[in-house]
């Protein structure tokens, strides 16, 4: 996959307006981040334009992280005029372990036909309906306990699954990758994870999304490990991360991605 | 205008509180911002709470990024009791020409005469109803396009219009400034536009708009510039831009104001 | 108090779930603590789950910063079930002086007997009914001008009664502590206040009450000390803060805290 690089290059050629609908904690760092890779985030919501907007979006992503109601219907909606539009959007399915009500708003999403679902182990598991051990947003199982099910959910709905952990497990429920880059300091600052759905999001756009996922991933991790180096605790390692975001070329993600079958 | 300083140094001797009914991405940044420059910053909605909120305040800025119709609401409550105390109030198209939602509320805003409009050029485009190619919060028109616009819409509402860009444009319908302050790391970095609203509504306290707002714009954007040395990136330039912030004297200003008569 | 560190070195072994209802200037900040610190943080209020989100956690928190009538029906939810497991939660009564809804929702919440409430000078003088000159999220009021409603709201509540300022004060109505740790820096970045509540929330699971805020305060002040000297605004600090947070070990506490019976 000597192409990852082509990825990136390709991403920021199309600069997609990428129409987020995630949580509260997540916003600010997920809207910085877009800005850093050289994508053009927006964030909207009301029942009265969500659709209207995602109209003019050229990719969506879904994150429940601080679900409510009317959140959830606009979530519908906006995933509704991507799937009808042939355009690629992105679920988050943020503890969906947790409470009934997630795995309700999970369920009628999932009918919408997401072209990737990204989450750790413990929330790929719950949406498989295997069962797990996830609390919150951090998972409790490890990547290796969830790649069954990520197989059985994308076989089950044509999506693209995505494991997020020390190395992530991608797969359309055919081939899958390893992606091994990435730092321990990663989920130690917050909604790196809801961020990098925007990522994947942008790569998605006008690229095949298995591939795709993979290099957004590869090149997430790749940024930090760079800012690990810059970094002496999460905070520094923050402006760091986006930093790299900015600066890496394709040229550096070609060398820098360990993408491998698995 | 050698007296550019003078406004930095009246705006925090006066500390204003300063009430923001802002997107949920800007909030923590404007926030940080009104505080590094030393102002008093709150964050207050609710329909039980709005009016009497606003009341207690010196300034308020209103911005529709994340909209919804309660909290449009509460944009109209607010602005109406700013307008019947003549205190001032700015106002952030955010995306107005996006849907017709934004058109709407911004409708109705705007017959509030807030004493300041700031967007960039495509949103002030949109809301002179010339038209415009904007998408989401980014431009899409170069600000010289839009100064007929501005001028026209400062005449027709009576507020000062700004419109944000490599160089700034501010006028009153009759007299007018461009800024050169800046630099281009700032687009890459979410929701500064929105939180210069907020340094724009502390410098209205108590002084003449036209003015202030250059002047704010002119220290914004001098801040701009200092972090510009200290970064190799959008993440770190936040950071050294709060500290630029914090640490511009009035002195400074008047020395790095880039302010021309247009 | 040569215990202090072992505070810090329990919550860390014991990494609670803290569930926080709190602002949207916070959230991002105040996750962004807790992973620092050590705890793992969720936000959660929606209706359909809060109660049942309550009951996996170990701890909660409630800030009225950015309220609105269903998130104040949250808080109540989520409170009622904590103070029925009995399970620790923090209230943090932001602006409680400023305006009648605020009285109204606070004195609802304090009926759920919060373990500790913590908040500025301002802000308990306005909660003990005395009365402030409170404005916003700032206090107008020196610490020690609190100390005594401190005490009486304790004896009348049964909660712990913490006032931020350059030197903490912390009651149980019986015993108080003062705690000198802390920087000028600190009120310079937004939400650091709101954020303390989620550390104390976390020191507060399976650790008596009146030491563990004080810990707590000591190790969140002796942050703020280390950040000081890495930083020259307050842009920088945010870093550097989230940094000490990481770093600092239980005998760094033990050595660093300024604990002294008041």
């Amino acid at each position: 996959m000597d192409t990852t690089g082509h990825h990136l290059h390709q991403m920021r050629a199309t600069a997609p307006l990428v129409h987020n609908i995630t949580n509260f904690v997540a916003m600010n760092i997920m809207a910085n981040v877009l800005l850093a890779a050289g994508a053009s985030p927006a964030m909207v919501h009301a029942r009265e334009e969500v659709a209207e907007f995602a109209g003019l979006s050229q990719a969506l992503t879904v994150n429940i992280g601080t679900l409510d109601a009317p959140w959830a219907e606009a979530m519908e909606t906006a995933a509704a005029v991507m799937a009808g539009l042939g355009r690629p959007w992105v679920l988050d399915p943020v503890g969906v372990g947790a409470t009934r009500f997630r795995q309700d708003v999970c369920a009628r999403l999932m009918r919408l036909r997401p072209d990737v679902i990204r989450g750790n182990a413990s929330e790929i598991l719950a949406l498989s309906g295997i069962g797990a051990k996830g609390r919150g947003a951090d998972a409790a199982d490890p990547v290796e306990a969830a790649e069954a099910a990520a197989r059985d959910l994308a076989a089950r709905t044509g999506a693209v699954v995505a494991v997020s952990g020390p190395v992530d497990y991608i797969t359309d429920g055919v081939s899958a990758y390893h992606v091994a880059n990435g730092h321990a300091l990663m989920p130690r600052v917050t909604a790196l994870g809801c961020s990098l759905n925007g990522v994947i999001a942008a790569f998605l756009v006008g690229q095949p999304a298995l591939c795709a996922t993979a290099a957004a991933m590869a090149y997430y991790g790749l940024a930090g490990e760079r800012a690990a180096h810059a970094a002496t605790g999460p905070g520094g390692f923050q402006a760091a991360f986006l930093d790299a975001l900015y600066t890496i070329t394709p040229e550096d993600l070609s060398m820098g991605a360990r993408i491998t079958r698995a």
